[in-house]
């Protein structure tokens, strides 16, 4: 069975990674909220002059270089979650709830109108 | 075993969810990516004004507020990661090995001044 | 003569809106810069779920919220650039010199492939 | 009497390059905010990693760097406002009435518990 995709090893691994570069001290939240903030803005990046079509056209060497700022958001979200002591599966299960009882399938079918949410 | 916090597993939920609501055609990589960098920066919001200390000591309402935030960073960074066909969990592996070769465990050690990812 | 869209003047009324409530302490350079990038995210927010058809359409009620996000990073951004003893506007030349170097009319005309700023 | 910092004559000079370079295609609404965005991520890059202290005594071509940043935000800004048609200075003005409404002097002095706007 594949636990490759486990956001807990990920965790794990990062923890690992940041204790033993003693980087701790720069991990405070503040700060890995703003790394998260500015990958984020690498990401948009490659997609500010591009239309929605060419958005989901990338050629190859661009998927990656985005695959790989996608990584970047992933490390710091569960790196900011785990200094945080927040459980990040757990919360999205729980957002999911949210957005289920949110937006009804019947009443959300095709709107973008009230929409403001995943 | 746990597999609650699969990132596919997670994927394959919010696949379903948008197909269910037809909301496939506003999920262009594009908006996705949009989505993805106000939700980065609504978590920055919570930690603007709090000094490193005040971010590592959340209330358990902010706290709770700032998990549901990283929740939607997640659910987003996963559903832009399915659209554009990119596996999340081995961009992410990918990553980790460029960084463990780009910050030696003895260069690296409590230095942020050539430090600029995770 | 219209002196009242002045970078100047909308420092100085900054800098004594901030003395008066002695917010200086709350306001760091990387505070600012923190709050600058929420307020782009409040400002993407707006726009994410938009075709660009309907992103230069807006309904008169949007465009005046749009408008006052857009005041928002105005405001941070001069009092970013106050704090940290930056002519804003003098930065603004020497970016437009190294832009009209960078992207000579014939070259750049009608192409966005190679086009990444202003 | 110095005009150099005059918003209207930046908005003037922008659209006159857009123009020449036949990028009005490009400055859609939507873009623009995704550009405005990518350059507040790239000026929270500089700070991330810094304490508040250091964040205030940046060296000097690390200042000029984040002096150049500061400016792409300015361009985007402005460039975003003209073509949403917003008078930019005008909704700096509304918005800081709001703002010396929402927190009177008395109310607000040195405390960030309740604020979150400039």
């Amino acid at each position: 069975m594949n636990t490759d995709d486990s956001l807990t090893e990920l965790r794990d691994v990062l923890r690992a990674f940041a204790a033993e570069r003693q980087w701790e001290v720069f991990h405070t939240p503040k700060n890995l909220a703003m790394a998260l903030s500015g990958e984020a803005g690498e990401v948009i990046e490659h997609f500010q002059w591009l239309t929605a079509e060419q958005s989901a056209a990338l050629p190859d060497d661009t998927r990656e270089a985005v695959a790989l700022e996608l990584a970047d958001v992933l490390l710091y979200l569960v790196r900011l979650a785990d200094v945080l002591e927040i459980d990040l599966a757990g919360a999205a299960r729980r957002k999911l709830e949210i957005n289920a009882r949110r937006y009804p399938v019947e009443a959300a079918r095709g709107r973008a109108d009230k929409y403001d949410r995943l």
